[in-house]
């Protein structure tokens, strides 16, 4: 009945977030979905398992988690860019989204869009559909054949966008209810997913709030990304005391696990909201907040406070549906707000790195992590060009993080399978 | 004799930065080298020349040109980016560089290097070497095997760098001249590179400006990267008036060509030096000034000002050597920038583009535009994700800038012939 078995090569990942494990050489033992250690040689008790040695060339890591993702924007990668998030949404995104009322355009984007998440390493991830239950069902049936795991949201709007793309509150609630029906795998789950507050009403909101207690369900929805969003917030909300507590007041805020994607523009008291919930996850997707000149998260000032900070693609905004890319535009990012604030700190590749993995895959459970326990999601990598092999094991993952391709993904592990 | 040829495709480029020309399913006329004009319909004097007719997926835009791309640091790329510039070139750069007194090495490098502008589209580039002329000239033989155009280098310093890295003034400026002596051809061609005036006496700088002011030669160095470097260079020539002025008073600042990389800390007075001078190009390479936290270019006011500010991917500080990462960079950048200095304002696409064709070109002649009597260097683009034949001509080229890899380019065109 066990199934035990190891791999060999350089096996590297972050147990904290200001350094690197770096295990040269090395073995680890996995038993069934999770990882029983790393070792150096492998001890006798395990002597008759199987060995997958991936050889010298080799660094074994964690597979990489995107808690902000939209899958209908795939097309739209790199297009209109030149505009801001308000005008953006207006001009193409919502234009693009209602395309998705056909399902036959579901079927020629979902599964090109999940095969992308496949190819890049991104095993997991937490994704915004669109209103569309019939296309929502395909984008599940994509991931399921590419045995990927996900929270995937039925997105609500009944305001404030084009009438194609607006329900009544009561009819998105219950296409909501309806959607989270149809999810049936513990790999693939569902997410309470109100786009923004602007698109909602209050009712729409206080519906989905309670769903979400009622059924135990986690939320994503987007938080204070550009300026101007802040100030319709305000006008559209005026009994809140703020834009996090928009989402506090109907229950949609760190009562269950919250992604709060962008968070750039927060008042001292939400950021205080935010450090002192277990449940918040403020996600930052530094390339999308660049495209759309919304701003730079402080994110070394968010980590200070002990506020979880995840990392996100949110293509269409962001250019690249790749994690490494994420993650050393996080770094980047970082770089210039500290040109521009001196006293904020520069956030070091390890912590990005960390944030990709061990703070995203904490939303999925024991996730994202090389210790004890966790369960075994990871990446062989190994870079086509023979003159990495002149690198150290830690300058083979800095060169794949900053350059390589997914061309150099050579093997993924979901759970302690090949898939 | 005559060589006249048409591509069919949809035509782009830029003829003012402001906009891109675009002309779809039309044809490009091509004389020998050199374009004759863009048509709807192929005129009737036309109508018995050969046709190559790249389909209705393909776009046809100017091939790219990197201004500022260091050879011996491309398996750098990605590494030890946590450090910031001074603390980079002596923990891992000069030590790269030392490498390269092993012509075994360099032949080991310097091929993939070049086999890599060939596949991303960069036909022509100024290139810094080593001060290993042996090493040198096997990446004059590599650009020579793959009919690359580019200025290369051999690096001049005299100080302030491990000793193996450095020879005497007389020494430097005899093998400068001796390897220029080893260029043949017109598509490559030697440049003077002092490379930052840290690294190099008096002595040294005027014995080299003398050099490019007799042979006419055009000249390429480092400017005003990082604060800690302007005030080094400013203790070490208390005699200038400023970073530029140290360069002007050797003859090494616009009397010939003359690139700039990276001026972003730059005195009014020498912004105005550069806006006087039209052999001044400032080098903006964003990714590089991001990762080593130098700062970002105030690249439209340099343009606002009429200066000539042309591109690079500056590789190994810069991660990717790619002109489309360096063109949608610059355009985040400068979002980046706005977002703190709201009064600049924000660098469009078609610009950065502009910058990376025509400005970029202007340094090799009439090269970077589709207009008459240029050069015809050009990039035929066909992205394999069948899904982008959804989108608009000028889609596909803003999809392929932000997102595509270079496996979308299908042919690559250098003065009027497939390469």
């Amino acid at each position: 009945m066990t199934n035990i078995k190891a791999l060999k090569g350089h096996i590297i990942y972050t147990k904290v977030k200001d350094t690197f494990e770096v295990h040269e050489n090395s073995y680890i033992v996995i038993d069934n979905k999770k990882v029983v250690g790393i070792f150096k040689e492998l001890p006798d008790i395990y002597k008759d398992i199987s060995i997958i040695d991936y050889g010298h060339n080799a660094i074994i890591i964690p597979s990489f988690i995107d808690l902000h993702i939209h899958a209908p924007q795939y097309l739209q990668m790199g297009i209109g860019l030149d505009l801001e998030l308000i005008e953006w949404l207006q001009q193409y995104t919502y234009r693009n989204e209602s395309l998705f009322s056909d399902v036959d355009y579901a079927k020629k984007i979902y599964p090109t869009f999940v095969d992308n998440l496949y190819n890049e390493g991104t095993l997991r991830s937490c994704i915004f559909a669109t209103i569309h239950n019939e296309s929502n069902k395909i984008l599940l049936d994509e991931l399921k054949k590419k045995k990927l795991s996900a929270y995937v949201g039925k997105v609500n709007m009944n305001q404030n966008a084009p009438n194609d793309l607006l329900q009544s509150a009561e009819c998105s609630y219950e296409e909501t209810k309806s959607f989270i029906d149809y999810f049936t795998e513990d790999l693939i789950k569902p997410i309470i997913t109100p786009r923004f507050a602007p698109c909602c009403t209050s009712e729409l909101l206080a519906k989905l709030g309670k769903l979400s207690m009622k059924q135990e369900l986690p939320v994503q929805t987007h938080l204070a990304e550009n300026k101007k969003e802040v100030e319709w917030v305000k006008s559209l909300f005026p009994d809140s005391k703020n834009y996090s507590d928009v989402y506090k007041k109907y229950n949609l805020y760190g009562n269950q696990k919250t992604l709060l994607a962008h968070s750039i523009y927060l008042s001292d008291e939400e950021v205080a909201m935010a450090s002192n919930n277990d449940n918040v996850y403020l996600v930052h997707c530094p390339d999308s907040n660049g495209n759309l000149t919304s701003g730079i998260m402080p994110v070394t000032n968010y980590l200070d406070k002990g506020i979880k900070v995840g990392l996100g693609s949110d293509i269409g905004a962001g250019h690249k549906m790749s994690m490494p890319s994420t993650i050393t535009s996080a770094v980047q990012y970082s770089k210039l707000r500290h040109v521009f604030r001196n006293e904020e700190r520069v956030l070091s590749l390890s912590e990005a790195f960390y944030l990709a993995t061990n703070v995203n895959g904490s939303f999925f459970g024991k996730v994202g992590s090389f210790e004890k326990d966790n369960f075994f999601d990871a990446l062989v990598i190994r870079d086509p060009d023979p003159l990495v092999n002149y690198l150290k094991p830690i300058e083979k993952l800095q060169r794949f993080l900053y350059n390589a391709s997914s061309n150099s993904i050579v093997e993924r592990y979901l759970e302690g399978e090949i898939i």
